[in-house]
This record gives structure tokens, sequence and C-alpha cells, in this order.
């Protein structure tokens, strides 16, 4: 393994992140707020030690898949590591460990909360805890990647172990360009909802952080109550509306910006996106007329929650807990299914799934008739024999780490349903669970210190889908192997 | 599809459930209950029907893959139907859905029951209700297979589509002498059984009875609070024991008999098996350590429940809904796992769990060293790629079965842990779920008739191993569609 060449690119991630924070600070100079200090003293930190790092001396620069990998998982970890300093050195989350978890659930856009009272916080850290989701939402190394072309090679496998979904396509030939392309697309979706926003009345500093949230399909608001605190329709269309959008894939996007209209009516998993959508806010809207009152109001929460779940955003309006079973079972489907790859929404993503029917139809077809040749199509292309592998892969390593989480949650004795969808919650990135402690009103505050380290580690695996995170933790028994050969030699 | 051939089969199987009902009758007669008259008119019409059936006339007697999955599926459909006769007709089970619900949970050898007062059912009543688990447990196809051959070819499609797990071996080279030793083994170790238990002073009637539901892996029994009733450390351990032997591939009993003991350590899933029942056992002794006051004691109930979810029996001895969270976390997982392939147990079968998880492994490797060959092994012997493709779609389309089953049980609008666990129980063929309603002490009659027609499905699924019935299902779609064309020509 390459570890000079791990470290120095970490230490380009790390001054990068150091170099995001003058922009909390900025705010907090405008609120006149002392946590400015925090912010300056941590990114002064960061890049002196990421300067240190990013120039370690090394005549080989070419990386593997495997450092790949470890480099994308090491990232994330390290940026959270660092992400949660301003909250704790400044005493605004007294506990790390607790700052971490929050950290962890901005960048990796789950909007998971440990906190009791989010309005206690600072505007600098407010901006922050939103501007994680922002960055995390695109992914932290594509940022980098956008600003620092790198060799060709190496940055593939960076930008495959980080983007979302089970095909990643390069919109233009050369990687650092597709990045430019994909974060100039979502900060300009960014800046329209700030803008739509505004025109809701809602306040600047409080429009571009839940724009933020948006973007990221993160979650983390800045009111207790979350978007029902604004009590507003047209708010809360606006909310539903943008988390919609960036719940698709970005490259439909820069189709659109090439005119290429023919080629995005052939995106199946956009199809099947917006039947999903339609089709569960209309079951739920019926569902909860009896508590809304009428179809403008049961729509409205409705199609809210089911764009806030498919998304992975979280965002709340309303208490879901309070719904029929039947609404309750939908979303929770949906938390599993999750939005389109090459989105900033979470979970397994509907071209994953996709695949994964087709291939079971086509093992039945097969069992009906074993001499039959039958090949898996999306969007009229044969899908990769390796791409169909990974998938159930995926699906299998997912089941996995969803039970191991649960068992390691179970420890802590709380009701079943917490048990079993705090790790589905944070697996997919979505924020709120069920159940009274950490459904759509609770936090994960009351957790112990241990299930707050599992659900980050799942919040991280889900992000990176999986694969980073496993092979980060086989190289860390590696290391731990390697060095306890070299004491017991000794 | 060769329609002839299907009715002809039914037909025997009809023929034979009619037959085999004259042991309830004889026990009736015993007993002087005059619900004899029940079995003796469902036995007399059944083998007229039979009879019709079978000797329809047809030359062409082959049939392919799809019509032995369409004939299986169907057999256990029909044999339920007929099956829950003797209930209804007698006003024992006064509702034809319950009836069918009860004898589809018997056959399956779920143990799910619709009976909110066990006790008062006729002795051969109760004898019936236990023996569908004895002929369900092995398979009933496999029973008609040991008493009539047929010629080769077709048999070995019925045996594949009704034996459990991912790899049917026959034992001998003819299918119908491998039934017979399979059958042969089954019945002796029941015998074993009974006699032990008769030993603790056990009355043989119950004797007879629990051994028919713990050789089936099934979970009926004849008092309302279960095996507890009889309140006996030795009949407990017994019935562990005889829980977990029934859970064992039969196949290494065949290789115990022929004295092979070398192929028998070989077995990797034997070795997972005895893994998993000794960690699990041991952690939930400790785990409920603080409910039943001494090792002892809390050594009996954990691994009693173990054994009863592993094996997927469903006997009860203690309400497990009061034990931590951990310890029902682990029960819940068990439930899912469920038994060694080609035993009377159901589950996904721990050999199959072993095949993903190795894929899963192979896979991550690949990622990290794409030109690396890695071939998965089970016992030594390389996973054939269909096999492996089998199991992946099972695992799929398990999770569309279950979800899809959790929505429409939803809209009873129960609590949520009861719309979760009462599929999952019903496809691992456990008995019963979490939660007030359905565990331990609960029993599934409040449900809606139209839930007991969903779970019906999900235990024929989960016994069948999915595909005959997902396969009848198509069928049925078509036959309806070419019905409607039929008369929209017209």
């Amino acid at each position: 393994m390459n570890r000079k060449m791990i470290f120095r690119i970490l230490g380009n991630i790390i001054m990068f992140e150091g170099a995001i924070m003058l922009l909390p600070f900025l705010v907090s100079l405008i609120y006149k707020e002392h946590t400015a200090i925090y912010f300056i003293i941590t990114a002064a930190v960061a890049i002196a030690i990421g300067y240190i790092l990013a120039n370690l001396k090394t005549e080989n620069r070419h990386i593997y898949a495997k450092e790949g990998f470890i480099i994308v998982a090491l990232s994330w970890v390290v940026v959270s590591l660092v992400g949660a300093l301003p909250f704790y050195i400044s005493g605004e989350i007294p506990n790390y460990i607790d700052a971490f978890f929050e950290t962890v659930s901005g960048f990796t856009t789950t909007g998971s909360t440990i906190l009791n009272d989010i309005e206690a916080l600072s505007r600098g850290m407010l901006f922050w805890r939103c501007f994680t989701h922002w960055i995390g939402g695109m992914g932290v190394l594509v940022f980098v990647l956008a600003l620092i072309p790198k060799s060709e090679g190496q940055d593939m496998f960076l930008m495959k172990a980080e983007v979302p979904g089970p095909v990643v396509g390069k919109l233009v030939s050369k990687v650092h360009m597709t990045a430019r392309i994909l974060y100039g697309i979502y900060a300009f979706l960014t800046v329209i909802e700030i803008i739509f926003l505004l025109f809701g009345g809602m306040p600047l500093f409080d429009s571009i952080v839940h724009a933020f949230s948006t973007a990221g399909t993160g979650g983390y608001a800045i009111k207790n109550s979350s978007i029902a605190f604004y009590n507003s329709y047209y708010i809360d269309m606006v909310v539903t509306v943008f988390m919609l959008l960036f719940g698709i894939n970005f490259n439909l996007y820069y189709l659109l910006l090439l005119k290429d209209f023919k080629q995005i009516f052939k995106s199946e998993e956009l199809r099947w996106y917006i039947l999903i959508i339609a089709v569960f806010t209309g079951i739920i809207t019926v569902n909860t007329l009896g508590i809304y009152g009428n179809v403008s109001e049961s729509f409205r929460y409705s199609i809210f929650q089911v764009a806030s779940v498919i998304t992975t955003t979280g965002f709340a309006t309303t208490d879901f807990g309070m719904w029929p079973t039947l609404s309750q079972i939908l979303l929770l489907l949906l938390m599993v299914v999750g939005a389109c790859a090459g989105s900033t929404g979470g979970g397994m993503k509907i071209s994953r799934i996709m695949i994964l029917i087709k291939s079971a139809k086509c093992s039945i077809k097969k069992m009906v008739s074993p001499r039959s040749v039958t090949t898996i199509k999306i969007e009229g292309k044969p899908v990769d024999k390796q791409v169909l592998d990974f998938a159930y892969s995926y699906f299998v390593v997912y089941a996995l780490i969803f039970f191991a989480s649960v068992l390691l949650i179970s420890f802590e004795n709380l009701d079943i349903i917490t048990t079993l969808t705090a790790p589905l919650t944070c697996l997919g990135n979505v924020g709120p669970g069920f159940g009274d402690l950490i459904g759509p009103v609770g936090n994960f505050s009351s957790l112990s210190s241990f299930s707050k380290i599992v659900l980050s580690f799942d919040m991280l695996a889900g992000r990176l889908e999986l694969f980073p995170m496993i092979l980060l933790f086989y190289s860390l028994k590696d290391c731990i192997n390697v060095a306890r050969e070299k004491v017991l030699k000794r």
C-alpha cells in the first residue's frame, strides 16, 4: 500500500477543510459572535497539519483501487474528526463523541442530531452544521478534485468510490472537469432555492442554511421544529420541490444543459422515481386524510414527507409517528429504497433496486426454461455482469451491516422499533427513525457513546456505499496484526 | 403446459391425503369422539375426487421444470384446502379462512395459530393438526414419491422444488429410494422422541403429537401454554435436543447410517449451526440471568428458545417478549437465518447464508484486485455459478415478498412491530412473532381474513422456498389473461 500517497491526499483534504472553515468564521464575524475564534483556530491547525502531510516526499505517486477506497474512507473519517472540533472546543457540544456524531451526520447528509435544543447554537455553528451537508452532498473528494486536477487514472478511483450508485459515468473525458460541472449545477440549484425561499419571507440566513441542507439532502434545520417552524404552505412546497430535484441523478441536469431531452426521457430510473413519488404520495394523502381534515393539507404533509424520506433529507413538518401504520410502513420502505444514483440522496438507490428486481425476474425465467438466454437491460443497455455482482454484494453487505449494527445497538435495551430503525435511518442517511426516542420529534442524544460510534460508522458506510468503510476496517485489522507481529518479534 | 399431467398428479396427492385422514379418524374412534364422522366424510370425498383426477387420460406424460414447480405449489394449496375441511365442517373452527390458515400453518410447519383456546379442540382434531406438521415437515410430495415411484426425470423436478435448501442431492440413484430413506430416518427419530417423552411422564397421546410437531419443526402444541404446561426440566431438554436434531440436514443421518463419519465432520453447515446455537445460547443465558435468577434456569429457557427459533419450530416455554432487547434481536435474527438445508426447518437456511456471505467477501476482494480469480467454496467444493445466482435471487425475492406482505398487513393499522414480524415469522415458518398480539403468548385470531390469506401465502412461499408460489402466481395471471382474451374475442 502506498501510504505516503494516502497521507499526501489526506493532507490536501485537511487543508481544504481548513480553508472552507473560513466561511463559518466570516458568518460568526458578521454576527459578532465570539465563536469566530474557534473556527479560525481549527482552520489554522488544519491548514498547518494538512500542509505538512501534503508535502511528504514520495517518488511513487501511483495508487490502486484499494488505496482509492482507503483514501475515501479515511478522508471522510478525518474530515469529520476535524470538523467536530469547533463544536467541541467552543463548548457548544461539550462531548466530543457527540460532536463527532453530529459532524458525521452532517457530512454524510444524514441529519440525525444529538442536540436537544438546536436553537441554542450560535449562528456560526448553525452555519457550519448545515454547510457540512452541502459539502458532503456532492462529495468531499469531488470538491477537491474540482479544485485540484490530478493525474486522471487515480482520480477515477476516488470518484468511483465516492459518487453514489451502481455505475459512475464521466460526463466529459476529464475527471476534474466532470467534478466542476457537477459542482456548478449543484451551486446553481442551491442559489435558485435560496431565492425562492427569500420570496416566501424566510430570512436570508435561514434561506441559505436551509438551501444547503436541502441541496445535500441532509436535513439539518436551525429551528427545533424543523421546517414546521415557518408554518407556510409556500415554503413547504419550495422545499419539497427542491428536495425532489436534488434526488435526481445530476447527469440528467448536464443532459438538460446540452438540451439532450431525448436522453433524459429515456432514463428509466427517473421514471421509477416519479412513479414511486406519485403513488406513495397518493396513498399517504388518502391514508392521512383523517388526521389533516382536507386533501389540500394532507397532500401538503404527505408529499413533503415522501420527498423528505425518499431523498433521505429528513426535514420534518409533522410527526409521522402519529400516522396510520400503512403510511409509516411506506416511509420505512422509502428509507431503504432512497433516491436516484448520482444524486445527493442516500439509501440503496433506485437503479440498484431496479437491477436487483430485474435480475431476480431473469433467474425465475431461467428456472422455468434453463436453456433460455436472458440479459438484464437498464435503459436499453445490457447491465455488465460485474455491476450486477456488485449490486448483489452491496445488498448482502447492507443486510450484514444492518444486522450487526442492530445487534450492537440492542445492548442499550431500548424498544425494538428504535433498535431496528436507528441503524436503518443512519445507513440510509435519512435522519429521523421511528419510535418516540429517535422519531421526527426526538433525537439521538440519549444513546450511549458506543451506540453513537456504531451509528457514525453506519452513516459513513451508507454515504460511501459500504465498501470503502469495510475495506478501511479490514486494513485497520491488517495494520493491527502487522503491529502485533512486530511487537511479538521483539 | 401439460395440464392433464398436473391434474393426474394432484389427483394422486388428494387421494393420499384422504388416505392419511384415516389416522385422525381412528384416533377419534378410540376416544369415542363424534368428530370421527367429519374425517371419514372428508376422506371419502377426497379419495373419490382424487381417483377421478388421477385417472384422467393423457398420452403425453412428460413434465418440465415449470410444471414441476406448479405441481408442487398447487399440491400444497390443494392439500391445505382439503385438510381444512374437518376443522370447518365439524364447527371446531367455524370460519373457513381460519381453518385454511391453521392448516397451511400446519403443513408448512409454521405453527402460527388462530385458536384462542387450543384445549377446546377434540382429540381427533388435535391429532390431525399436529399430524399435518409431520407430513409437511419432510414434504407432501416426497411422501407420495416414497410410496409411488414414477419415472425418474420428473420426480427430480418435484423433489428439487419441495426439499429446502440451495442444493438437493440424491442419496441414492433412484429418487423414490431417496425419499424412502429420508422418511425412514424421519420416522425412526420421531419414534425415539416419543419414547423419551414417555419416560418423562408425558401421556402417550401428548407424546405422539408433540413428537410430530417437533419432527416437522412445526410447533403446534395441544395445551394453551405450549410445552410450558408440563413444567419439566427433563421434557424441555428432550424437546430441545430433538428440535435441534430435526434442524440438521437429513443427508448427514444417511451418512451416519453408512458410518461415513469423515464426511459428516466435513459439513461446514453443521459446524456453523452448532457454533450459532452455542454462541446465541451463551449470550442469551447471560442476558436473561436477571429474569430467571440462576444459570441453570436461564440456560434451560435460553437453549429451548434458541432451538425453537433457529429450527423454526415455535414451541414456547416462556414469553420471550419479556426478555431484554438484545435477546429478542438475537431471536429475530435466528428467525431469518433458519435451520440447515435438507432439514425439516424453515428460514433462509444456513448454507444459503454461507454462500451469500462468502460471495460478498469475494466481491470485495475483486473490488480491491480486479484481476484476481476467486471461487467460492463450500465444504471444499466450488459452488456452481447457477446455485449462487439462485441464492442471490432467493434473497432478493425474499425481501420483495417480505416488503409486499408488510405493506398489505399494514392496512390493518396494527402496531409496527406486529406488522413487521407477522410476515417474517410466516415466511420463516417459525410460528410466533413479536409484540403482544402475535407474540409467544398471543395468536393470529384477531387479524382480518385478508391478512390471514396474505400470511398463508407467505407460509407457503417460505416452505416451498419462494419460487413455486411465485410461478403459481404468474401462471394464474397468465390463465386469467388467456380467459379474458377469450371473452373479449366473443
